[in-house]
């Protein structure tokens, strides 16, 4: 890391040496149907089958890995509307030390229950008033824990990453990536991680319409701020692109693809009747991007990083019957 | 195969070198939650991840393969509740051949599709009145076509057996192997693996309480007809078990175990939210044998093949909400 600002390549492979133990290397799918649908090679790396649920554990691992003896013996605090809570709940159980978790009060009932299984304390605020920001800093002063950011956090970020270089390791050469963005955590990792290995690749993030937030700020060229956007993909409902992501974005992104709610249902229902996988809807909007069929000049060989899979069937029923 | 009208292990490794380049290895499966759960070291053979969503692919490919030039110029019919026909289809599709499926009307609408998708004809008739052994022998005579059981024949049990293989190739020493039974020819081809490889193994065969045609045969030392089964688990819901089946299963099983809807239902939810997989309800009874923990004594190593995930997200949406 240059100026401990940025992540480079070199982070990404530090990461992904520290954190192989423990991390699952999930498998790469690939489908006929698929192949045959989009018209081009997909190659499907599964981070809902990631520990945890989602691609969020690799960050927070790496993050909270790092930490001095001090730092964890006081503990770690977070906020986050899902993943990065369950992620950073079990980093803290895996590494012997303890995490409050900052919660909107409407988060999926799986999830709440999943990160105070992996001995989280919950700690919620309303998602729509509420400053969880202030709430976790708080916290952290008063109690002198560590706050383990969701995405702006250079080791985060790196962690992150680690899943685009499985991805290519197992892959080769790849025309295009297609990657979730709600922070951009995991969209700046796999692009540092994508770009570095192959200079040639299109890295695309894809957003919902309704959290179109980095888009935007592409397009004004500097960091624009939404109102808290009301989708499905609750992983993605961010209204700013992070302070440290963004940048990276901004270099390394190729394109913005937004999918609407009803494209995001679409390809749940694609990757569960075909793939046999259960995605949560941020988890499948690169595929819902890559479905819609709007990926324009189509790539010979595409990555696509189905990013989370923690969704109740009965939310998941839900989503279904529209 | 010693007269004929057995299988032996040589069988399904004959099976298994035929079928290897077309079907799908699938992977296993295991879970620190469910080795919690359970108490014992589970491993999962993922058959709902099989090329066209379930085990049946490998008796069907197996069966059709060894066919002569002038049976495959003429081609084949199978009658199937869902998974053979599929299974059917996409073996003749492969091997050039053309297939008619007769199904009954209220075939899950995503397995009659899928089943059209790989080409194939169906033809209809009602599961509570109609005799689909008849109508397909019917066919078979009208037309020349060869008659692919979905259980009872030699080359399709030796094929189903393959799974097994697989799984023990791969996780060595099992104390226990649970499988689901409908006709019995993933049970038969299975034990006779299982048991051909691991002699002190005990494969335990899980039925739907609504459908215990073979516990009940196993008890009557005799093949018993039960009216026939109404459960949702519509790939189990088979009256009578096989003729060359029974007398393996009567030889080679440990036991049965009954679950009920409900049982297979939390199981399905169980593999939905915990392992990220689809299941289908006679896919899922395997497992639920084992969620319900009525496996006594415990092994302390077991085998589940997860054998079908050929459910619609519809369909699944009215299962999870009973």
């Amino acid at each position: 890391m240059t100026d401990g600002r940025t992540v480079t390549l070199q982070d990404v492979q530090d990461a992904a040496a520290r954190i192989g133990p423990v991390v699952h290397r999930t498998p790469v799918l690939c489908s006929r149907t698929l192949d045959e649908l989009v018209g081009a090679e997909v190659f499907v790396k599964c981070e809902n089958l990631q520990r945890a649920g989602a691609f969020k554990f690799r960050g927070a691992y790496n993050a909270v890995s790092r930490l001095s003896a001090g730092q964890l013996a006081k503990g770690v605090v977070a906020y986050s509307s899902g993943n990065h809570a369950q992620a950073v709940a079990l980093a803290a159980r895996e590494l012997g030390t303890t995490a409050v978790i900052v919660m909107p009060e409407d988060a999926p009932r799986s999830k709440v229950e999943a990160t105070m299984g992996y001995g989280a304390r919950v700690v919620t605020y309303d998602r729509y008033t509420g400053d969880r920001i202030a709430l976790g800093e708080a916290l952290a002063a008063e109690h002198g824990l560590t706050l383990v950011p969701p995405y702006d956090h250079p080791h985060v970020i790196a962690g992150q990453g680690t899943a685009t270089l499985e991805l290519i390791e197992e892959t080769g050469d790849l025309d295009a990536l297609l990657v979730p963005v709600g922070g951009g955590g995991l969209a700046a990792g796999s692009a540092v991680a994508a770009t570095g290995l192959l200079p040639g690749i299109r890295v695309i993030g894809v957003e919902p319409e309704a959290g179109d937030d980095t888009k935007r700020s592409l397009e004004a060229g500097r960091r624009i701020t939404v109102p808290v956007p009301r989708t499905i993909a609750d992983g993605q409902a961010v209204a700013a692109p992070g302070e440290l992501t963004f940048p990276i974005n901004q270099r390394l992104l190729d394109d913005i693809t937004l999918v609407d709610d009803e494209q995001i249902r679409d390809a749940m229902r694609f990757a569960f009747e075909r793939l046999k996988t259960v995605v949560e809807p941020s988890g499948a909007s690169g595929l819902a991007a890559l479905l819609t069929g709007r990926i324009d000049p189509l790539p010979r060989r595409i990555g696509v990083i189905l990013s989370g899979g923690n969704v109740g069937a009965e939310r998941f029923a839900e989503i279904v019957q529209g």
